[in-house]
């Protein structure tokens, strides 16, 4: 049996993550690849580095992808961190919250939750009471959960943390370059991004960033593996009396010594995939942070003005909305997950279900990095508009694209300059 | 601070990996990434299994790549079997097998060592012996061992493992599509490949594929993610006896239902990385397995030819050298790693130090894959020589190119097809 060449159809891609990557980003993956440790590609490392503190707004050393997808560095760091025993305070607000918490509990944390409705969020000052109860090590929470497309407020917890001596471990994976996220100001100690929502990078690369405070737990624990390490890293390792990081893949002590300038071989960094992320940070802050927040809430304005004028309602806590997910009510009698076949089938574009709870009762329109442009938004809404009517749904018609359209002349003026590439 | 575009010289890499990457396959990932779910895309997975099966020569339901470099599949298929007390036997006979054995010991294994001297591998023979011995829940084992190019035979292993009722874990990084591993034949339960090196395809994903016995030990531990599980799911998991495998994201019994097809959500999945590996394993099929291992066979007989020639003395047992990876001893009073930058500075070609004992030993060439081609064999020779004459090396000059053409040009007729797209 022989395979044909790779023919894939065209899509428009409003997920919640992957989304549309920028056609700069696609062709560097095309160059031809360096050697790990060629002065050509360390120096490539050190400016995606660079570029990384740009984006988390931050002045830590440590800033680096891990080579996985987004949940990979959500790992990577709190496995480095957690020790048996050690208590995590996870305040779960969708489905990512709950995956915070498996995580620090495979790693045998004792883990104390606090759980809000789905399509709510958490006053911060019930999320300080909490940490001052439990006294935890580490505070693990998402910061953009895509599930319910909420946004926690963050900016008074981690300070609240440093009262107890607490680490702040945050999950900005659906908010990175797509919604404000002040490292150092909001005094995270360990923060992970991903590459496929809105940084418009194919999946398989998480950023993570991580400050002095965690440094030295990860320090307290650091291993130089046994094939390569010298007489002095095992004279250092003989006097440790930390428990060794349950991962080698994840261990961050490693990591660091791969992407410090003793370049300690770990894995091989997985080189296109550099190439991309390094293609997309160029484009993110040629942009500029805080252009690339305001286009973000101009389409999602657009968006959601859009919707309401079908008739339909927004699933979820207005006041914090994720601006790069809208969750949308499945009206009554409507399969949902034959909407989204016929709009895929028909259209080519693709929009989301939800997971567990919330699967089939709504719709989840992505609008990130690249996928967030003008005619994608309104391709979206006149296709979910003929689809609804063809299901039978009696909705008022030809109004989604007026309303949206409103907002694009209205605001023309304070549009935010187009991306670089488009 | 503005960022230039990506400029990167171009190379000839001849190191153990990363390898030149196939041109077909750069292009292959600058294709318009699709949703994960999208049936477009499942096809394509289904596709890639389906072609990793015929590159790992089995009929094992599942094969599938693990979203992280080369390591994090053995991290995988590890820590899914491994529970804290069981017991590992590790044959070593380089820095891989010491990567094994810390892996295990990270997952709590009670993990039995035998080692021989770098540059040897063992007698089958002697580790059967020890598997009786010894008696282990899993025999992990290295195939290929890039750090001192060797190349352990392993045809004997399997059948040995299975009277004992032992899992066999074979790490085929440095030999998959570059020398023989037959999955089935071999009764191999479970195996490891990478994509950066005889794959030819970049760095960031590591195939796997086990057999029945295996995954009858990953269903006993098998986990639904508590964000989208079902009471179906959570009814079952009560009533399990087994400890949660470690990780989340290595856990293959989670790996296995997002590549099954109930497609439970799990990582979302490297859409272009995914698009090189279906374009690398594509280019290997084509060319034909056999084929490929007498082409790899074919050049490294033309590279020893033309080391010895020029009076370089190769390191390591010759009965078992790895033919992806060529071992070359360092002349006395050379420093090795002089001539590695003037080879890169002076000519662009990269090849590799080695690990630990041996780093400034010997030199390693890699002749793997799309780099294993008879320009790079001859340039990486005559560059050799030069380099070696420019640093006071005493050698006879103008030999080595000779002797290699002798081998490509005296064996024309038997010479293999040429790669499908150079």
């Amino acid at each position: 049996m022989t395979y044909s060449e790779l023919n894939t159809p065209l899509r428009t891609i409003m997920t919640p993550g992957p989304v549309e990557v920028d056609p700069r980003v696609l062709r560097a993956m095309s160059t031809p690849i360096l050697g790990q440790f060629d002065p050509a590609f360390t120096n490539i490392m050190n400016e995606v580095m660079d570029m990384l503190r740009k984006l988390f707004q931050t002045k830590n050393k440590w800033a680096f992808p891990v080579d996985g997808t987004s949940r990979s560095g959500v790992e990577a760091l709190l496995c480095s961190i957690i020790e048996p025993g050690d208590k995590v305070l996870v305040p779960i607000f969708g489905r990512f919250g709950h995956l915070l918490t498996e995580i620090c509990e495979r790693y045998g944390a004792d883990v104390h939750t606090m759980e809000c409705r789905w399509g709510e969020v958490f006053q911060q000052e019930t999320v300080i009471e909490e940490i001052k109860k439990v006294s935890p090590k580490v505070v693990a929470v998402v910061h953009g959960e895509t599930s319910t497309g909420r946004m926690q407020p963050l900016e008074k917890i981690g300070a609240a943390c440093r009262e107890v001596d607490a680490l702040l471990v945050v999950d900005a994976v659906a908010s990175i370059a797509g919604a404000e996220v002040k490292v150092d100001e909001w005094c995270i100690d360990g923060i992970i991004a991903g590459t496929q929502k809105c940084l418009s990078v194919p999946a398989g690369m998480a950023p993570i960033t991580y400050n002095e405070r965690i440094e030295k737990v990860i320090n307290s624990r650091k291993k130089v593996e046994r094939g390569i390490s010298t007489a002095d890293d095992r004279q250092r390792e003989s006097t440790m009396n930390r428990p060794m990081v349950k991962s080698n893949y994840f261990d961050v002590s490693m990591l660091q010594d791969y992407w410090s300038p003793r370049r300690l071989n770990h894995h091989t960094e997985a080189t296109s995939m550099l190439f991309a992320l390094r293609e997309g940070l160029r484009i993110v802050l040629e942009e500029g942070l805080e252009n690339r927040f305001k286009r973000h809430k101009f389409h999602e304005t657009a968006l959601t003005a859009g919707l309401e004028a079908m008739g339909l309602e927004l699933f979820g806590d207005k006041a914090n909305k994720l601006p790069t997910v809208t969750c949308v009510k499945v009206p009554g009698g409507v399969e949902a997950d034959a909407v989204r076949s016929m709009l895929l089938e028909q259209f080519g574009i693709e929009i989301a279900s939800s997971f567990g709870p919330l699967h089939g009762k709504i719709w989840r329109i992505g609008s990130m990095g690249f996928s967030c442009r003008q005619e994608n938004i309104l391709f979206v809404l006149s296709a979910l508009e003929a689809v609804l009517v063809r299901h039978g749904v009696s909705i008022p018609t030809g109004k989604a694209l007026q309303a949206a359209l409103d907002v694009y002349t209205r605001e023309k003026t304070e549009k935010p300059a187009p991306v670089a590439s488009s």
